[in-house]
């Protein structure tokens, strides 16, 4: 396989965008990320767009196409990916693929998507679409549901009480919106108070609104290249060392919600990939959905055993200037989820702090880092493992 | 690049599936793949899953992890593609880079469409979400509205009076619904005659019904494989010497609606990697989403010169027997057109051309076929080249 290395980045602010339609929000992610290349966007040999829920919120197909033609692309490959919540780490895997094989030497994985346009009841709705529709979504299972029950079983099986429980998923939602206050692309860059945390609006007990990622419009694009293109392209490259991804079916294919098994089946892979393990890492993107998957997130990916991931959080080790940095965005709670492109704009992130673009939420001397997505009912996992290059 | 190779192939018979979901016809397919190819399904290391409107028609997203648990596969990367109806070569195209890349060694392609259970109001809607959301989709623009345009396009362009082009269009339909009567697996397996094509009810002038493709249901898979992995499961291998996409955006994108853009540049490029010229060529199976579709890809694909398809048509040359067959199968006219398996079964018809499995619709000696879908407003087309192996 040939290396594959990141040459630029892109992203809109993510947020509510009542004006702005998919397309033009892709357009901006796009010409960042070209721009920041320094390419012109006929330069870009094949397009990858991860996009979850466009057809319904925005009733648009063949997305790819269009994303190509609103950027004034010359008529690449353009390909639309779905793995719900994952799309746009799945978009990433598979532009490696094309560089890696030597088919291309420069090709855009991107994620947009608009879901501030569905209203509350419609977008439960429509996440749940990604439950198995014929044994599980009938059920009326929504996410907030699964990562509750992901709570029960954590406190159970580890035997920490539910408001003990609750301690923890508020130092991480306090965390990230701490993070948050440093990413001035982030939707919320607040800080919370403990007091705001508990007074919030209980949505699928225990967990609270403070422990639920918004819903989120807004797109992020990244160009990958050969190690040849790349050299004429920029003096920062940032290698993909490590790329996987692994499936589940629907719920009742868990044996324990608290241990998705795709998670570790695909982390697994992109570690051994790029001959790396978990203490090599220096900072973490991963998949805070909810505050409890960030707890369960930390020890699947490695960073801490399983069962303990509580202790690591509470003696700070996943702050910035932590141990292991976890999501020094603001993660999906304060960044925000704009679903389809959750999985590039953690890599957009990974990609400046190897850099050392990030200013206040700099963690510093950062060389690797892994990036973590988790799509539907813990159904579709993508692990992205990034480093400084040379 | 490593060589990739076709191991085996499976497909559902085409029609209407009141009973069977589109996970169930996934199901069916790939089983019928997987056993051609004497594999297990925990042997597949990566399953692509072209599926276009899955979403809206049954709610269900994540479709390829579901589906890739719906057989019993061991949790692997699992993707859904959509480039409209071109997402099951899409689906190919991406599972051929995974092996050249050396990634994998066993992926399947896959696609499936449910769509008989969409009313055909809804339905017209739904194909509607193909065109530019903003600019074009409100206007009202369909389907039949833009092949009929073709039809326009081309009579005036050639100085083929429409009642003379729609003679052309009526040979298509006979001899796509005569090939269908061969195929055991197609949608309509009826002749249809001169009279029955001009009594048909008028959808888009000039299109009538026999003009247009069905609605249809089912699914077809393949296993693609590294060159080591096919030796040993098949004594009948076939090469996938040339793959290409290449997209456009809405119609404004278009100069010359007989001539999509993207078509023109994806097929030279697939002839250009395989090495081949449109001369080396025993079959093709091509998009006849529309009788028009089909003259114009046979002038696309270099089969005969611009504005000559109607006289190689006329002379019989692209019936089985003559010079260059052109949808053996039935085409999606006969066959049917279940959208996001319409690349793969393209793939089936070829494949099984190739290794002689065809019985009375079997092209004597066929070699090498090529492979052509066509999404959304002309904005999505996919070719792959299939040659025997040693």
């Amino acid at each position: 396989m040939r290396e594959v290395y990141v040459a630029g980045v892109g992203m809109t602010k993510f947020g509510r965008w009542e004006t702005k339609s998919q397309l033009e929000l892709f357009g901006e992610a796009a010409m960042d990320a070209i721009n920041d290349s320094n390419l012109k966007p006929g330069d870009i040999e094949a397009l990858f767009v991860g996009n979850a829920n466009g057809d319904v919120n925005e009733g648009i197909t063949v997305l790819g196409s269009h994303a190509a033609a609103e950027v004034g692309m010359n008529h690449p490959p353009a390909i639309k990916l779905e793995g719900a919540c994952a799309s746009g780490t799945i978009a990433i895997v598979n532009a490696f693929m094309w560089i890696a094989s030597g088919y291309a030497d420069i090709v855009m994985a991107a994620g947009c998507e608009r879901n501030t346009v569905t209203p509350t009841p419609d977008a439960t709705r429509l996440m749940n679409t990604g439950a198995h529709h014929r044994y599980e979504a009938g059920t009326g299972i929504t996410f907030p549901g699964m990562f509750a029950m992901m709570c029960h079983m954590y406190s159970h099986k580890y035997n920490i009480p539910v408001p003990q429980l609750k301690e923890y998923m508020c130092m991480v939602s306090m965390k990230n919106h701490k993070n948050g206050t440093k990413n001035p692309k982030a939707q919320f860059q607040k800080e919370i108070s403990r007091e705001q945390y508990y007074n919030s609006v209980m949505i699928a007990a225990p967990l609270q609104m403070f422990d639920c990622c918004p819903i989120t419009d807004g797109s992020a694009a990244m160009v990958l290249c050969s190690k040849d293109a790349v050299k004429k392209l920029t003096n920062k490259p940032v290698q993909v060392v490590g790329v996987a991804q692994a499936s589940s079916g629907g719920l009742s294919t868990q044996k324990d919600y608290t241990r998705p098994i795709a998670r570790e089946i695909s982390v697994q892979k992109a570690y051994k990939m790029a001959g790396l393990t978990p203490q090599d890492i220096d900072l973490v993107e991963l998949h805070d959905c909810f505050t409890i998957a960030e707890i369960v997130a930390t020890e699947g990916l490695g960073l801490f055993d399983f069962g303990k991931g509580v202790y690591g959080l509470e003696k700070g080790e996943t702050q910035i200037g932590g141990r292991i940095p976890v999501n020094p965005s603001g993660g999906l709670k304060a960044k925000g989820h704009p679903v389809g492109a959750t999985g590039v704009a953690q890599g957009y992130e990974v990609v400046n702090q190897i850099r050392g673009n990030c200013g206040a939420r700099q963690v510093e001397g950062a060389k690797i880092g892994l990036t973590d997505t988790l799509g539907g009912p813990f159904a579709s996992v993508g692990n992205i493992i990034y480093k400084r290059g040379w």
